[in-house]
């Protein structure tokens, strides 16, 4: 693969001179601004994240910060979930939708207080879809995109470290629960949260400058913990069944076909702009669905299109758009969309990759 | 620099296997798809790019379709200038701004019939601020992403090699116009424009599938006029004042602010979202402008982050966000915002480059 061109227009972030200092090896770019996605291999990066604890720049995880009367009636425009039992203090995974039902992004919502949330994106402008909707229906809320950068703390070892700089208070919260905590002068949101099935947090940086003093902190703090630079890991999110958006599910995709349907209330959630076009899929579910594949392979080559999936005679059945070779499991593993006469576990599926076919299989989930 | 992970999100485009073949060593990240950015090295495909011709996969420019009875209406609600005169078979180059006046993009829009637009746009999803705009105004038009992508052709040979395999017909083109013309039995659009100044035309090729016979049939018809795989060039779109939405301006800048007062009638442009908000700054003018810069330097290195630009003091008089080094200048050419005290042509300023402060004056323009 190539080099990639540096320009402003792909955006550094506060902890790009972190990750160089250690060694980035490989990017990508999500949001219009660097993403590190290697830095010793992919697979020492595996291994390592599964037993001590890395420091990663997720900063492209821009925020749409809503701020106003209208902020929750707007919230509930955007996704089927069903938000009014949430409390401020949360976090929800929560599908957001078109007028068709179709994936616009998969944010991490962050309920501020009833008037203030921040909705952590996935790789699409959502701002620009907020924006329209707001001017559109002359809602009483303000949108931008603060100045916030998170940086998340993923591993075994993570919550020892992340306990060291901002105190034993964060080990209390809980899952997709948010707390607020102090860097030096600086109020910070530190969620149990992260793109990864290890455990961790993110904290959600207050200021471009405050992002490498915190990043040195946490560097030296964690010395004995081996802490590393580090980055969502191709294998482990894929073992772990977490989707990227653009690569699993785009804008031609439901709530529903992207298994999320347990994100969706579509009866309740009353004000979802894709309500109406969700409801028949929403109790009918969808033909085709994502699943989980092992694929009987010793490599597995990049992924860089869409491969397809085909019965044993040969017809398409689904697609493959995520695929790894995974140390642990010891096979390749992938995330695609099968249709549903082919979905269930144990199905054998031929894999069209690049280098001819892969004989693969469903199964449930990787993870257990 | 580092590499470029592959994955399905960073779209490969019809062209990709084409641009590989040719021995493309770099590339960037656009509308969510790869943009190769260097061949041989930027500075010989500089020097090609202006004594021969290129064919450069520019498929990131993506098309907003509009089609529908309120095409038109919605067209001119996205931007401040005056749309009313414009025919089908024209392009017009349009700033687009949301109801601040920021600038979201800065596409060129075709009219192919009174009711159906293509938006051929910069790096932002513009898409959903549109989708936006029309659900929440229930306007009557379908808004979609089309399997369209351009394929420019660019440099003093361009008419030449276009006719040779459209026809004569494409010579009768003129700046900004286009025509409907036949490759193997699929009508496509041919328009003559470009991102650079060395003359050319955009295809605006139907189907992935025609992707690569096209792309294969311009280099075997161009062999005698030493046709190659070519990008956009840093270089001479510097040289040209060819802004880049993202690296030179973005949601934070007016259209005045960006020099593209010219493309603006705030006072007719009814309906344009933005219209209150840039009615002052067109008549008064903004207070800091695009400017072309001349730097007194015999290296640049890349310009991945705002310069500081200052007065002899110190004082920050404005930025740059753009910078290479001009082989036929033998200088270093930049674009950046300068503030009115200092933007006057010859104004010694100070670039703050990575290595140290380059000394730079204003230039009305670099190319005449």
């Amino acid at each position: 693969m190539a080099m990639i061109s540096p320009s402003r227009r792909l955006r550094r972030t506060p902890f790009s001179d972190g990750n160089e200092a250690a060694g980035v090896k490989g990017y990508t770019v999500y949001n219009h601004m660097l993403l590190p996605t290697v830095f010793r291999s992919i697979e020492e990066d595996y291994r390592h994240l599964k037993h001590a604890v890395q420091v990663w720049d997720v900063a492209c995880e821009r925020q749409v910060e809503l701020r106003g009367p209208d902020a929750g009636r707007l919230m509930q425009m955007l996704t089927p979930r069903d938000l009014r039992g949430m409390l401020p203090g949360q976090c929800a995974y929560v599908p957001l939708v078109d007028e068709t039902g179709g994936m616009l992004n998969d944010p991490v919502a962050l309920k501020l207080a009833e008037d203030r949330w921040w909705i952590s994106i996935a790789d699409s402008d959502l701002l620009l879809w907020v924006k329209g909707i707001v001017y559109g229906y002359r809602l009483d809320v303000l949108v931008d995109e603060p100045d916030i950068a998170p940086l998340a703390v993923q591993g075994p070892k993570a919550e020892d470290l992340v306990a060291r700089i901002f105190g034993d208070g964060v080990r209390k919260v809980r899952f997709f629960r948010f707390g607020w905590f102090e860097f030096e002068g600086t109020w910070m949101v530190v969620a149990r949260s992260g793109y990864s099935k290890q455990g961790g947090f993110e904290i959600y940086v207050d200021g471009f400058d405050n992002g490498m003093p915190l990043w040195n902190a946490l560097m030296e703090a964690g010395r004995d913990l081996d802490v590393h630079a580090g980055c969502p890991n191709l294998i482990e999110r894929i073992e772990s069944g977490l989707l990227s958006y653009g690569n699993d599910m785009t804008r031609e995709n439901t709530p529903h076909e992207c298994g999320l349907g347990r994100f969706c209330d579509t009866q309740t959630a009353i004000g979802c702009v894709g309500r109406d076009a969700l409801l028949r899929v929403s109790m009918e579910g969808p033909v085709r669905q994502i699943r989980a594949l092992e694929l009987d392979a010793t490599s597995v080559p990049p992924c860089d299109r869409i491969w397809d999936v085909t019965d044993a005679r040969g017809m398409r059945v689904g697609r493959v758009t995520s695929a790894a070779l995974s140390p642990d499991f010891n096979c390749g593993v992938a995330i695609g969309m099968v249709r549903m006469t082919h979905w269930d576990p144990g199905t054998h599926l031929l894999v069209q990759g690049p280098d001819g076919p892969i004989d693969a299989h469903v199964r449930e989930t990787f993870w257990n």
